[in-house]
């Protein structure tokens, strides 16, 4: 009898061809890059630069000397004949022209990356970045006795340097490698440099399509201490106050801190909130705003999050009424974060009458999902960030055979698996957001997001979020109650069950009711499904599957399929 | 010295032609309109409607005749060998070709204005509808005996009604004119008809030009009555919360209450605050949220603002943030609200670092003027409300004059001076707010509506928002001193400052800081200017004038200017 309950009114997830074919492409192979070394003058960008060409074999380029042999004549007398504007343009175009040609080492002028326009060139190029920072110490030391450069004519060295650093610091930021230099040898220093660019991955960066709300979201190694240089491009001022909360604080603050100031970010106010549910409240909403706008929070200055969904959620939701908006930025540090709340403008608190029934739609400027963060994130929640993972997965297809196969290395915590899952997670999201931003759509669309999420949400509000059942816990079994009500319906056989709940298992997570360590009812979860925000018209509204990939709402499930499977399942 | 300090980056005001051409013409002359009765099978459509006719001098026709003489046969006839659908499309045709027509006045059967497309077509006529209403009882008696129907075909005719009038009801209430019938005569009852039609006023309305956020606002008397009929139609479900003060319950919730309920909305909560500014903060917002919630609200449900500016930017921003977002409705009833706070989307609560600092922009779906409602208004708060009125004037141009010539009209409360006040202002802001919804302009664009708000804002607060000090008479005096600094500066003659001090005064309000019922000193002014949330890294913003009509934003204001000027004015 409920295998023909009627389910009218469904639409199957209908992806861009694109998602679906990219979710297990591997990721491109590494080519021989040109090497564009930017830095003040006395960095040593030309004595590394030789140095380095010679142990990469590719040939060296110095691209001063590039312009006054194009032009005929010294430097100095372009810039006295036609004034800066007209050199940087040149400049512009000798440095295009050699970064199209066969890979290089190519050593730049103090200017050239510290130029908006130049420094787009270079990135299009395709070229990797590396900054030489030094020290004023140090660069003084170097440029005494130079003081024919036309810089210093007339000038306090220091007083020029300092003025240069200032200026071009948070310009050079933006390059893809940074190494700060000593007065050790240029040897020691070109090793570093070599193994520095060796070790220097390319963050992978997708993009988010909802026109001029859009944005990346870049997913990689070692962004939080690259994080100004990142951010900033995308900001209308280098001016941010950071959210975080006690637990993240200590793990991760310092480095985003340095990354921020390196590239020149005027930082007004870090605000550490308590971990968990708690913090997500109208509250501590009222007080983190009271902090920043008392510490001179304006229009143009970013709110950060750094931290898991709790933080992301709180801030962004802080970004989005104070002043009526401000730019904000998400720096996911937990993986559940990184698959999931990071991306699709979702912030809120949660009220008594439920979670999240405060919020906005406030999408971020960019995002910035560090793997590395998630080498400290406790193996638990690593696990129950999975959930999400496999409920992309489930939703999109090919990436669910992935899952079968590398789903055990991604809560073993791995590296490559782990950069996998997010990237192709933040994929998926990304691709249902852009067609659905404010989840308006009849019928699909962003709700599908919320598969496994109907059973998941009442099961740990059931739990009263003490702890016991973390949400990823909870989703989990809920896509295998979600995946044996299908069955139950007719919508698929009865191997999709069995398949996640095995999977889920196989990776550690709860998969069944049984498999928690509370005991729930019926009627109690039946009850909590009944208030869900996501039902229309009194009807509860459940994500049901026909296959991997094939998901579709459905707001045509009768109650008693529900209530029996519950019972079956363990529900009291 | 003053009068030459440099202004840079200034940008005149720069709206479309036909705002600033329809800010002073008339309104158009009333011609002879057609009269479509609508209402219940027994209302007495045809017997009103011939006896109406008689007395206009206009022609009758029944359109259920027309039907059947160009079909050629009996509607039931129709209904039976074609089905509904079709006779409504007929229908249609017959309507709207009639209505194309010479006025006449034209019954219709019971479904043709419950049928979403023969009712925008009927409205699109310009006809005047009218709904002659019904009880149950005297529509049971009427259609006693009239079993031949064939809605009432082997069915209890009071069911038959009470199911018709149930879906019905909703769509009569779009009529322009609603007349309550009794058992009275036919002739008694034509007579209320003419009565009711001579009197109605049809609302002026003018759009918010916003793309799929844009929005109508209506003027005019006796909005409350019909707000369901005319709210309805731009809602995606008849359900409602009204938030309200509670001095403006007792006065106009009763016939809101009514006007909805006519149009079968279900008005699932009643929420009155406190009346005053200590109701927009953080709590109080969380309490109404709460309390809606729980009362039942979804992503459907709208939230209505009934009172003042308060009230609106309470209700908009709990809209704004309430499930992310649900429909948004202002009825505001003070003049102050009417022509300044309840159009352009701006909600908000204060917080202790400084007024609105937490808010959205949440367009609202319809505003309702209803300029009956300003009757009940202290004249101390038409006064004030009246100050916002002078500074859309004096942004506007044209609309100054009319300001001059009628203001003490409008602070006496007159009629046709108060609507041509809202709807002046109302057209006015809506052509700055459809060019820079989000105060993204870098000069000039909506930032322009803050004439005489730097100033005004510093003296509100000093004054503590106690009561003293109005916002409008702040504004008021803000105005002056906004006109008084520009002809420091030279950027108009003196003329200007005297005329505007004069005309405010002329009105009741104070225009000079003297004017006002206690002392402020030139540091605490400055200092609360110095934190206004207008200003741009760390530069104060002002709107100067070169003329009514030719406004600007600047940021080159010296400070020592402005303390001069504060000083003279009789600050300490």
């Amino acid at each position: 009898m409920l295998a023909s309950a009627p389910v009218s009114r469904n639409s199957a997830i209908d992806l861009p061809a694109e998602v679906a074919s990219a979710a297990s492409a591997p990721p491109p192979a590494a080519a021989a890059r040109s090497v564009v070394l930017v830095g003040m003058p006395g960095a040593g960008k030309t004595a590394i630069g030789k140095r380095l060409a010679a142990r990469l074999g590719l040939p060296f380029r110095d691209a001063d000397a590039e312009i006054e042999s194009a032009a005929g004549m010294p430097i100095t007398e372009i810039f006295s004949r036609y004034g800066e504007p007209h050199f940087r343009d040149g400049e512009r175009r000798v440095i295009t022209r050699l970064l199209a040609g066969p890979p290089l080492v190519l050593a730049t002028g103090g200017g050239a990356f510290a130029d908006a326009a130049t420094r787009r060139a270079i990135k299009a190029s395709g070229a990797a970045t590396l900054w030489l920072r030094c020290s004023m110490a140090t660069l003084l030391r170097r440029v005494a006795g130079r003081e024919h450069r036309p810089m210093f004519l007339n000038a306090d060295p220091a007083e020029v340097l300092q003025r240069l650093m200032s200026a071009r610091h948070p310009s050079y930021a933006e390059a893809d490698v940074t190494v700060t230099c000593t007065d050790e040898s240029p040897e020691v220093t070109t090793r570093r440099v070599e193994e520095a660019l060796a070790a220097a991955v390319t963050p992978q960066r997708l993009s988010v399509g909802l026109g001029d709300r859009g944005y990346d979201v870049l997913v990689g190694p070692g962004l939080l201490a690259r994080a100004g240089g990142l951010i900033g491009p995308v900001l209308p001022a280098r001016k941010a106050v950071v959210l975080t909360d006690a637990s993240v604080a200590p793990l991760h603050l310092p480095a985003l801190r340095a990354g921020l100031e390196a590239a020149g970010f005027d930082m007004l106010a870090e605000v550490a909130v308590p971990p968990g549910e708690a913090s997500k409240d109208f509250s501590r909403l009222q007080e983190v705003l009271e902090t920043v706008l008392s510490e001179g929070l304006d229009r143009r200055t970013a709110v950060i999050a750094l931290g898991g969904g709790v933080v992301g959620d709180l801030a962004g939701f802080a970004a989005a009424v104070a002043m009526r908006g401000v730019p904000f930025v998400q720096i996911p540090t937990t993986l559940l974060a990184q698959v999931d709340s990071s991306v699709g403008g979702k912030t809120g608190v949660n009220l008594r009458a439920g979670k999240n029934l405060a919020g906005a739609f406030h999408q971020p400027r960019i995002v910035l999902a560090d793997t590395d963060t998630l080498a400290t994130l406790p193996a638990r929640e690593l696990r129950a960030g999975y959930a999400e993972v496999a409920k992309h997965g489930l939703l999109q297809g090919a990436l669910w055979n992935w899952c079968e196969q590398h789903g055990t290395a991604v809560v073993a915590g791995e590296s490559a698996a782990l950069t996998h899952a997010v990237l192709e997670s933040c994929r998926l999201k990304a691709a249902v957001v852009a067609a659905d931003e404010r989840e308006e759509s009849a019928e699909g669309g962003r709700a599908l997001l919320n598969l496994g999420h109907t059973f998941g949400h009442a099961l740990e509000a059931e739990a009263r979020f003490d702890g016991t059942v973390l949400h990823g816990e909870a989703v989990a079994v809920g896509l295998g109650l979600a995946a044996s009500l299908s069955a139950r319906l007719g919508h698929c056989s009865q191997e999709w069950p069995s398949r996640v709940i095995a999977h889920l298992a196989a990776c550690g997570l709860p998969s069944r009711i049984a498999d928690l360590p509370r005991r729930f009812t019926v009627e109690a979860l039946m009850g909590r499904m009944a208030k869900d925000k996501k039902n229309r018209d009194g009807k509860m509204r459940f994500v049901l599957m026909r296959a991997a990939g094939d998901c579709f709402t459905s707001s045509e499930v009768p109650a008693e399929a529900v209530t029996a499977l519950l019972r079956d399942e363990g529900a009291g």
